[in-house]
C-alpha cells in the first residue's frame, strides 16, 4: 500500500509498503479516508526527529522507529475485523470511525488514575510506530478496538478528522479545572489551528465572552468571519490587556488560553488576567517559558499546562461532534490534497504560506477529491 | 521617640522622631515589644529602595516615602486608645497584641473579593509609611483597630512576633488550594526562614509526610533538630527527585513549596512532583522564573503563586498560635538585639552570617533583653 513515511527532517517519502497484517483479536483494520497535518508533524518536518523515535531509541511499547508512517489525525471506515472475534467486538465492516491514535501502557500510575495522556510511555500511531505499519497518511492502518469511535452516518466523514485537534483543545478546557464557562470572560492568545480549536470548544461549552489576540490579518479575519469571538485584537497596534480590561469592568479576563507559545503573548496574556485568574498553556514553546512575576505573584495567577487529551476528552468531542456542537468547524480545513502530494502541497505549503492555512488534510482515495 | 529609619541601601539610622499623634477614633497606639527583620527588609537594605517608596512616588494610601521607619513584623501592648471612642472599640490599654501590618484600600476588586493581599495599592506599615510615623522598629506605632489581634496572656509575647512570618507561610498553604494535607507528601525547597515557617504550618495542619531540600549543613541540622521533616536531603550530594520518588512508591510528592527561588531548586522541585502535582512559589526571585517544560507539560503540573497573606490567614495563625499549634516555633528566633544595634547586629549579621540565623528580632525596651 501507499504510505507517507518520515525519514528525516525535510524528507517525507511516498513509498509502497506492505499492508497491515490481518488484525489481532482486539484490533480492526481501517481504510483511511482523511488524515490531517498537525503542528507536531510540521515540527518534525522542520527540525525532527523530535518525538519520532530514532533507531537507537525505539518506542517502548511499539518498538517503532525511523522511518515511520506519519499521520495521527485520521478517520475512515472499518475494512476488516479479526478473523477470530474472541474479543466479541461489536464493530462492523463499513462503519465510519474516528480513531484516538494514542499509545499508552494502561498500567502506569498516570494511566491508572485516568491520566492516560501523561503515560510514562505515551506515543501516537503516526509518530511512534504501531498501526501495523500504517497510520493516518497511508491507505490502511490497524488500530486497537478501544481506540475506535464509531460515528453515526449523519456525521460528514470529510470533516470528522477534525475531532482529534478538537480533542486537544477540549483537554485545554478540562485542564483549566473550570466546570462552567458560561459566566466567564476568556482570552485566546493566537488564532492559529490550536486557537481556533479552542474557540470552537469554548463555543460548544457556552462561554460567556471570548476575545482573541492575533497579529495576522488573515487569521484575525478568519476568526471574525467564523463568528467565534466577541472581538479580535491586533497586539501589534493595541494593548490587549487594556482592551480586555475595558470590556470586563476593569478587572481582566478569567482565563487565558495560550495557543501561541511566545514570550510577548504570555506577558500580554498574564497582564490581561484578573486577580486569581487562570493561565492555560496549550502551546509548544521554542523559547524558554519565563513567567512574568510582576503579574503572576501580584495577581496570584494559576498556571496550568495541557498535554494532548485523555479518553474522556476524546469521547466528549466525538459526542459533541455527532450532536452538531462543532457546526462549521469544517471551515478549519483550508486545503484537501492527495496523499501523493503530502510533502509539497501539504508540509511545504504550511511552511511557506503559514497564515493562509489552518488545517490541510490528505487522502489516499482519489474519489474523495473529486 | 527612637526609630530605625531606612534612608537608602546600607543606610538604616537610629533617629529620634516625634511620637505618633494621639490615635484617631478607629486607631490605637501600640508600645512595641518586638520587631522582626524580614527578608524583604534585608532586600531593601542590600539593594533598595524597592518596595519602599521614593519621594517622587509616595504610597497611594499613606503618602509615605523615604525615609521610612522600618519593621512590619511586630507585637506589643496597647498603650493608648482614642480619646473619643466613637468607633466603640473594645480594646483595652495593656492588652498584648499582634498587628497585621498591611495597608490596603478595602475598595478595589481584590479587597472586596477577600483577596486584600492583592490590593492594587497594597503596602505595609514598616515599609510604606503609615503608623503615625512609627513601625515595628520604633518605640510606638499607631495602627487601625481592625489590624489588631488581641493575644491571650498565655501567649509568650517574646515569640508572638513570629505570627507575621507564619502567616506568610500559612497563605502559601492556602494558595495551594488543598483542603486536607493529612494524606499528602510534600517537599519544601529551602530550609531558611520561609521554609521553616512553611514547615511549622504543615505540622500545624497535620501533613502526611514532608521532605526538605537544603544544601547548608547548619540549616539542614536545624530542620532535623526541630523534628519538622521526615527527611532533609542535601541537593548537592543526592538527587532530590529520586529521594522523593523512592519514598512515595515511585510517584513523586503531591506538593512542592519553593522557598528558595533559584532555578536549580525549581527544576528539582518540579522533577520531584507526581503527575498532576502542585508547585507553589512562595519565594522572591532574582533570576527569571523559567518553567522547565519537560516536567510542567509532561506531568501537567499546576503552578501557584503565594503573595503575603490575607485576613483569614492572619486570623487562623493567631488562633493556632494561641492554641499552641506552633509550639517550639520560638526556636526560629536566633538572636534578640536592642533596637540601637539593628543595623550592625541585625542586618549586617544576617548578611555576613546568613546560614547561622533564621529570625533576628529587636526591641526598643531594654528590660526585655535582660
Amino acid at each position: 500500500m501507499k504510505a507517507a513515511r518520515f525519514h528525516a527532517a525535510s524528507t517525507i517519502l511516498i513509498e509502497t509498503i506492505p499492508e497491515p497484517p490481518p488484525p489481532n483479536p482486539d484490533e480492526v483494520t481501517i481504510d483511511v479516508h482523511w488524515g490531517g497535518i498537525c503542528g507536531t508533524d510540521l515540527h518534525e518536518y522542520i527540525c525532527g526527529p523530535m518525538v519520532i523515535n530514532p533507531p537507537e531509541r525505539p518506542h517502548a511499547l511499539t518498538h517503532g522507529h525511523l522511518p515511520v508512517t506519519l499521520g495521527h489525525e485520521f478517520c475512515g471506515r472499518i475494512s476488516q475485523l479479526p478473523e477470530d472475534n474472541t474479543s466479541n467486538l461489536t464493530l462492523k465492516v463499513g462503519q465510519a470511525v474516528m480513531v484516538d491514535p494514542r499509545i499508552n501502557c494502561t498500567t502506569c500510575t498516570a494511566c491508572k488514575s485516568g491520566n492516560s495522556n501523561l503515560c510514562l510511555n505515551w506515543g501516537f500511531i503516526g509518530l511512534n510506530g504501531g498501526g501495523g505499519g500504517g497510520a493516518g497518511f497511508s491507505e490502511k492502518v490497524n488500530v486497537s478496538s478501544r481506540m475506535v469511535h464509531v460515528l453515526p452516518e449523519s456525521v460528514d466523514l470529510n470533516d470528522a478528522v477534525l475531532i482529534e485537534p478538537l480533542a486537544v483543545a477540549r483537554h485545554a478546557l478540562s485542564a483549566a479545572c473550570i466546570d462552567d464557562f458560561s459566566g466567564l470572560s476568556v482570552l485566546v492568545v493566537g488564532g492559529g489551528p490550536v486557537g481556533l480549536a479552542v474557540l470552537y470548544n469554548l463555543r460548544a461549552k457556552g462561554v460567556g465572552q471570548v476575545f482573541v489576540s492575533e497579529p495576522t490579518a488573515r487569521r484575525a479575519g478568519m476568526v471574525r468571519d467564523l463568528g467565534l469571538a466577541e472581538e479580535v485584537f491586533n497586539p501589534l497596534i493595541c494593548s490587549v490587556p487594556e482592551e480586555c480590561c475595558s470590556r470586563t469592568d476593569g478587572e481582566g479576563v478569567d482565563v487565558v488560553f495560550d495557543c501561541a507559545g511566545i514570550p510577548v503573548g504570555l506577558k500580554a496574556g498574564m497582564d490581561s488576567l484578573r486577580v486569581k485568574g487562570t493561565y492555560v498553556n496549550v502551546a509548544g514553546w521554542e523559547a524558554p517559558l519565563t513567567i512574568p512575576l510582576q503579574f503572576a505573584m501580584m495577581k496570584e495567577i494559576t498556571v496550568k499546562f495541557s498535554m494532548a487529551y485523555d479518553d474522556k476528552d476524546f469521547k466528549e468531542v466525538v459526542a459533541d461532534f455527532a450532536a452538531g456542537k462543532f457546526a462549521g468547524a469544517g471551515k478549519m480545513i483550508t486545503a484537501r490534497i492527495a496523499l501523493d502530494d503530502l510533502a509539497v502541497k501539504g508540509f511545504d505549503e504550511l511552511i511557506t504560506k503559514k497564515d493562509e492555512h489552518v488545517k490541510i488534510v490528505a487522502t489516499p482515495r482519489a474519489e474523495l477529491l473529486s
